[in-house]
């Protein structure tokens, strides 16, 4: 491989994910485990903005995972403002690459990727911070975000029977619910349009994934034992994470030094870290309890990490050698 | 381009630039032009250290030309161990993409440019520093950045007629010399072996490229009417900036933040701001006035900007578009 690598696109990663939503699960599990036990390094990533109203980004994201000698880097752009042109708002690419000889491995799209392992965190800390008896969840967005967290919430939880979706645009709730009806037959979907709060109102599981600097989710519409499942960036009114039981992060650490509704919370002297009730590998660790009663409001907060990001990669290189996928390049 | 990125290998890149030195120089004071008046985003770069005795890295360089709408990433893998397992020790990938819609344009082999741009901004530097009589130029270091800083150096002062390398390795020297010595006739090496003074003694133009953690070299050989290009991390005594009429940075502010020589002094308060000269760039604009006599010993500290990286990916990509060359590949 020292004068080659493998490129894998959008199409060579999704036929190898597939629907194994579990395996993405999996490897978010033994990425919280190595960058809890100090086998990863993971800086902070470097986010160049080049439209502050918009929020028009390219993020770089490096992470090591030590055990495993490897090293990846995933390039990603977010324009929100392309919605309103027709064009995709995410495109994701990354290196990987080994770190006995610093040589690339594979170079892969990892568009995909990135709104599945966001929504895999997201379906991780429901297992142990939501209702077990959860039947309805409500989305606030209905992109792909949206679309990545309600395939891996159904794979967790299999008896959901009812799903809401509002968004800022109505063509898009219906479009993605045309998608998903044919696949979900038990599912009774309902198009709540640019409704929030209907979308939110009685949901076991909610989940905001716009991209917004606006609070769209009102403390107001809060019910007692939802969990609430924060991806994006400011979705939400400072009083929501206020009102709750539990606040559990992928790692509050990262969050500080970002510009979600809790990181600008904390810059602002609204919480400390005093606020924050675990961070969800602590609860997968069994060190802190998850979900105590059916009362409990518990409002989940994934900023993205890049070591999960760099794992991803790396199990999706190996089940592409192991079927011999992808286009092998000359370096 | 929505649906595709265009692949350049290293042959590639190779064949766009060829011994068009001058073109590369071109990018770099463009480049520093984008930089100094505030047309770049350019934040630190992010390394890995996987090992602190060797300092094998990976370094993620990302930067962003606002004017051209364009952002850069540059992944390059430095493992100083390759050499003892005679595996290449650098290599470089990078991505670019445009700021517009946030789409990936290209990838391309960056092992070829890191070299030469680096050169380019000593070979740069070379032009406004070193004595209008070089003749004679001295290496410690015979590797692939030695052997660019020939080539360019060759490129800015053709009257060079003599050429000293020395190295760790004695096998390093000869082999370079060999490789030159049938495209440079008039040019007399000399194989200095390991004797780095050999070297350095009567030189106008000395270039330490090594990448080493030792100050190899002295403060005592230095000459009067010399400059100094210091490429690599910490390959000089301190006594050698400290002897110095003139210190000149590709950008100060960038050098205060790693970990080279000059770096090290700051740190440690053997140096701060008023040691400084100039940066680059303000004496290619006239604002400070080059070297002024025969007698300046001139110390210029090479870091490596990234913003270069990005505008001279942007250039490749331009002529590869225009000659029809690389792989086009489906995201």
């Amino acid at each position: 491989m020292e004068n080659d690598f493998l490129y894998l696109s959008e199409e060579d990663v999704d036929f190898l994910i597939g629907d194994n939503y579990s395996m993405v699960e999996d490897v978010v599990v033994e990425a919280l485990e190595h960058y809890y036990h100090g086998q990863a390094l993971m800086p902070d990533k470097i986010s160049l903005i080049f439209d502050k109203k918009n929020q028009n980004r390219i993020n770089c994201m490096p992470a090591s995972i030590t055990p495993k000698n490897i090293y990846g880097t995933k390039w990603v752009s977010v324009f929100p403002s392309n919605r309103s042109k027709g064009i995709k708002n995410v495109e994701g690419f990354s290196f990987l690459s080994e770190t006995v000889t610093g040589k690339l491995l594979c170079m892969m799209n990892s568009s995909i990727t990135t709104s599945l392992r966001t929504a895999a965190v997201g379906s991780l800390a429901a297992r142990y911070l939501a209702s077990a008896n959860t039947k309805t969840i409500g989305f606030i967005g209905a992109g792909e975000e949206a679309k990545s967290h309600f395939l891996l919430l159904m794979n967790t939880f299999p008896n959901i029977n009812t799903c809401k979706f509002s968004a800022r645009d109505i063509e898009d709730t219906s479009a993605l619910i045309n998608e998903l009806e044919k696949d979900y037959p038990t599912v009774n979907f309902i198009d709540c349009k640019d409704d929030y709060q209907k979308a939110i109102e009685a949901s076991n599981i909610i989940v905001t994934a716009i991209s917004s600097q606006d609070p769209v989710l009102k403390a107001d519409w809060i019910e007692d034992g939802m969990l609430y499942i924060h991806v994006g960036g400011r979705e939400d009114e400072d009083e929501v994470a206020l009102k709750a039981t539990k606040i559990v992060c992928d790692s509050w650490e990262a969050v500080k030094h970002r510009t979600q509704t809790l990181s600008q919370m904390y810059v602002n002297n609204i919480i400390d870290d005093s606020n924050i009730y675990a961070d969800l590998h602590e609860i997968i660790e069994g060190k802190k309890p998850g979900r105590e009663n059916e009362k409990e409001f518990i409002y989940f907060n994934s900023v993205g990490l890049s070591v999960i990001d760099s794992l991803l990669s790396y199990k999706i290189y190996e089940l592409a050698r192991e079927k011999n996928i992808g286009t092998l390049l000359k370096k």
